[in-house]
């Protein structure tokens, strides 16, 4: 990183081992120091093991807002930053911490784009679990997931949306930093995943955040309270740096909406696009997309929110969008028209309820497992026909034998270890369970 | 490790980031995931990266005694055990956490033999603020402080002690776990220094154990309740262990004697080996020398043990193993009977007292970096000739202009440095403080 550091003072360079000291010790680092570790990151001259302690001692001691806004703005400039200037629309951008059956990213962007909101989606690194929106929008035939900055930024000025793999000029600091917590299981740091998204979200040239903190099951935030700790941390550190930021909690110990895989996942997005589809998902995209209009300042109102969200899904303007922006990425649209065309399983069966009552709980990371282990290929590939779809959510009834869910699924010998995952991930009860909240909190 | 795991069930491999999850979220590890750590180190299949992310790991969750304790048994069986079995006499071992001025060891490694007792004391890795044993003993022409195993053994059975450095064959994976610490700033890990020191003075061949934890701010131990937590570990581990052992926590927050330096502090032990000295060293001797003989059985209360010491101090005993473990060792005996040959100092000044008053405090650590100064060369030896005498102690009253200390010096351009160093190390004060408790907690 060619950057001279101003400063009216002489910064001596500090040991990595003080650092560390000093962290692991509960002390704040100085701008100066962020700035030394970002470059050494970037440089590659903090060694891997200094890195991953310091790492670890960041995740045991926290930091504090300044230092995570100075970290995100440093990580930022570690790469390129997109230039969105010469488009005059505002660019708010979506993010969620990802989630079992999430199709609302696929849906927001070009629903923003339809309400005249630039939408930048480039998607990082995710959690194992998570089944990537590339992986779901690699079910359409010839669709491109790598595009240069020029082209991102031309499809941007054209049709407003873009959904691309993180290009490698971007954040390049954070993509070492990603790769180094992953294996040394310190994912769910807060300032460090703040930190994380938002270097990247500003570095893709967006002016605004909509964040979607997920906790539950099917998140890698279990727990409710450290969600909302970070919801709140994205929101005070994305505010120190001047940046307009709304963030919702919200609920992820069932899978969202009635299906999980790869094409079936898409087919139900095009759904919402067209303002069908199921009730959960239906909500969430529509307060995610009212976040959105609002803090782009398109609609004033909650209620002018709403009713700019709902007119643009009426109308079909954003499942035009939609249409245009796979076009541009060069996917084949002839089955976004005729869902017959997407990739099918050969089997279908049910997963038979063992016994009658109410779906109690389900547990989404256990059936993300047992959808990855459906699509899982030899040859180390993602099998986008199969998948799970009809499931039966929280609070409904079954009687004994009923389906809890149908299985799509191509090879045999991978159906009986799905199937452990699938079955574990229900528990039925006797009595109706209360119905789960879907946003918990709403943090600006 | 060419080990088995032999267990009812089979072991199945964890994933070195489950580990580190497991104990970020403070599990404890069981006997095998010890096991298997210390194979994965030995065998460097584990990666710096996720070694040093668990130990910071560790730093903050601690370890049980069980862990301790295995760990200590599973890092010893890294490398080769010196057997003693066919030495009679009991084998007792003297550990220090290392303070400023201390030369205890060399003292009562030829104490213990003379009084029966075999003592191999091999040293290890040292903080850098300390001068170890071998930079004190290099003061001596031709010591040899590097010996084979075969020639340790035969050395303890011909004179009872010896003091060299510790073999590479002895817990290889110690020292890679604290070369990893060491840069990675987790060395105040109670397990882990716990872990360190028995794996080490066991495979050396120790039976027992008679250990000084020092705090203060000449030890990386600033702290008391750290260091009694550490005796604690360290005791309670070795019971898990059955070994005997004994701890005491004794006070580091100023110099102990009236000199540092190599050729110096070489000159006071050898005073103490005839019983003489500075009388908080002597009452150091005493009460470890004491402990050694108690823990070996070669006393059995508390009266006999001092008149055993006290008579090898007196007659001679423990000075005469001594020149004989210096001539085993190749070092030329000529400076012990006449210290007029050991290397002196070109020049000699005071330090003088800038106001009168008391002694209130001495920083131990900023005196000991003075000293490295002063014997830092530009070939990055150690010049055994300089260093400070004649130390002012806590509680001496001084007039202005009186000496605080002498400084033997080479290297006028390393004088300032140096004094900058030792100025700020003393505190004077109006009134007369208390005496400082040299001994605070005796552990067993």
């Amino acid at each position: 990183m060619k950057k001279e550091i101003v400063s009216g003072r002489k910064f001596i360079k500090p040991s990595f081992a003080y650092l560390i000291e000093k962290k692991r010790d509960g002390g704040e680092f100085t701008d100066e120091e962020i700035r030394f570790i970002v470059d050494s990151v970037y440089d590659e001259e903090m060694p891997d093991f200094q890195l991953a302690a310091l790492i670890m001692a960041i995740y045991f001691q926290g930091m504090s807002a300044q230092e995570t806004a100075t970290l995100a703005e440093e990580v930022m400039l570690s790469g390129d930053v997109v230039d969105l200037s010469k488009i005059a629309k505002p660019k708010i951008d979506k993010y969620s911490t990802g989630g079992v059956g999430d199709k609302t990213s696929i849906v927001l962007a070009p629903l923003a784009a339809a309400c005249g909101v630039v939408s930048p989606s480039l998607k990082g690194l995710e959690e194992d679990f998570v089944i990537s929106d590339f992986d779901k929008l690699s079910a359409i035939k010839g669709f491109n997931s790598k595009l240069s900055l020029k082209e991102i930024v031309k499809q941007l000025d054209d049709i407003g949306c873009v959904i691309c793999a993180q290009n490698e000029q971007i954040t390049p600091v954070d993509t070492r930093l990603y790769e180094m917590r992953k294996k040394t299981s310190t994912i769910p740091s807060i300032p460090l995943i703040t930190g994380s998204v938002l270097s990247k979200k500003l570095a893709e040239g967006a002016e605004g955040l909509v964040v979607d903190v997920k906790w539950g099951n099917g998140s890698y935030i279990k727990d409710l309270e450290q969600a909302k700790q970070l919801a709140r941390s994205i929101i005070r550190v994305s505010r120190s740096m001047n940046r307009r930021c709304v963030a919702l909690v919200t609920d992820m110990n069932q899978p969202l909406g009635d299906c999980v895989g790869t094409a079936l996942e898409i087919q139900e997005a095009i759904q919402l696009l067209k303002g069908q589809g199921p009730e959960d998902l239906k909500e969430l995209v529509l307060k995610l997309g009212m976040e959105i209009v609002r803090l782009a300042g398109v609609a004033g109102s909650t209620l002018s929110a709403k009713q700019t969200v709902q007119k643009v899904l009426k109308n079909g303007k954003a499942f035009e969008v939609f249409k245009q922006m796979i076009k541009a990425q060069g996917g084949d649209t002839a089955c976004i028209d005729n869902p017959d065309l997407f990739p099918k399983a050969k089997n279908i069966r049910k997963l038979p309820a063992p016994k009658r009552g109410y779906v109690h709980t389900i547990n989404a990371g256990m059936i993300a497992r047992g959808v990855q282990i459906l699509a899982s290929n030899k040859k180390g590939g993602y099998d986008p026909a199969v998948g799970i779809s009809e499931i039966r959510k929280v609070g409904t009834q079954v009687k004994q034998g009923e389906p809890l869910m149908m299985i799509h699924y191509n090879d045999e010998a991978l159906l009986e270890p799905a199937l452990e995952y699938l079955r574990s991930a229900y528990r039925l009860a006797p009595k109706r369970p209360a119905t789960p909240q879907l946003v918990v909190e709403r943090v600006a």
